[in-house]
């Protein structure tokens, strides 16, 4: 096993929000969690003390932060402060998105 | 202007390496890097005190973490830890990778 290369195997898998699998995986203070959004998926309204930052990878995904929303495209950048409440829409595509968190949700591991 | 929502201009734009542009964003305590590597390109070996984690986002990237290497594809994870030397060597196609920095790199806003 190599700390620095995780195998899929190695890594933590999750289905959250009941529709929308992840795969996840933690350094020391990072966390690395790979979603996976179907065509229309929702990740509803909800909050948490850890920091959150990501890009979207593919596809689309309309993001709502506090009072702000914004549909994001392949590349785009968000930032959810801790303790910020958010919700994730998916368009009719399926869609990726790369989520880090700080510190790390151990019940994401 | 959204915090949560940078637009392109609002990130961190860097060249590094000579050849290997990077658009750059921080929040709080978490910094996005997102990494083009052109065909054949090189970040040579380094180390940095910051944690980094990332996935590659489109093509093939071969890592040295350590005194480990592997040649990572699409939505493939890798963790370096703070002071570990690493280098990244690009393949014949250019190719994108997501790096994450914790704490923040101020050499990168």
């Amino acid at each position: 096993m190599s700390r620095y290369f995780p195998t899929d195997a190695e890594c933590g898998h999750h289905l959250i929000f009941g529709t929308v699998p992840i795969r996840t995986y933690a350094g020391d203070h990072l966390q690395l969690s790979f979603v996976d959004i179907p065509a229309h998926g929702v990740v509803d309204w909800h909050a948490h003390p850890n920091e959150q930052m990501g890009v979207v990878v593919r596809g689309r995904l309309t993001f709502f932060i506090g009072d702000e929303e914004k549909t994001l495209g392949e590349g785009e950048f968000y930032f959810i402060p801790g303790q910020m409440r958010h919700k994730v829409v998916g368009h009719e595509e399926p869609s990726q998105a790369l989520d880090v968190f700080y510190p790390i949700r151990p019940e994401y591991c």
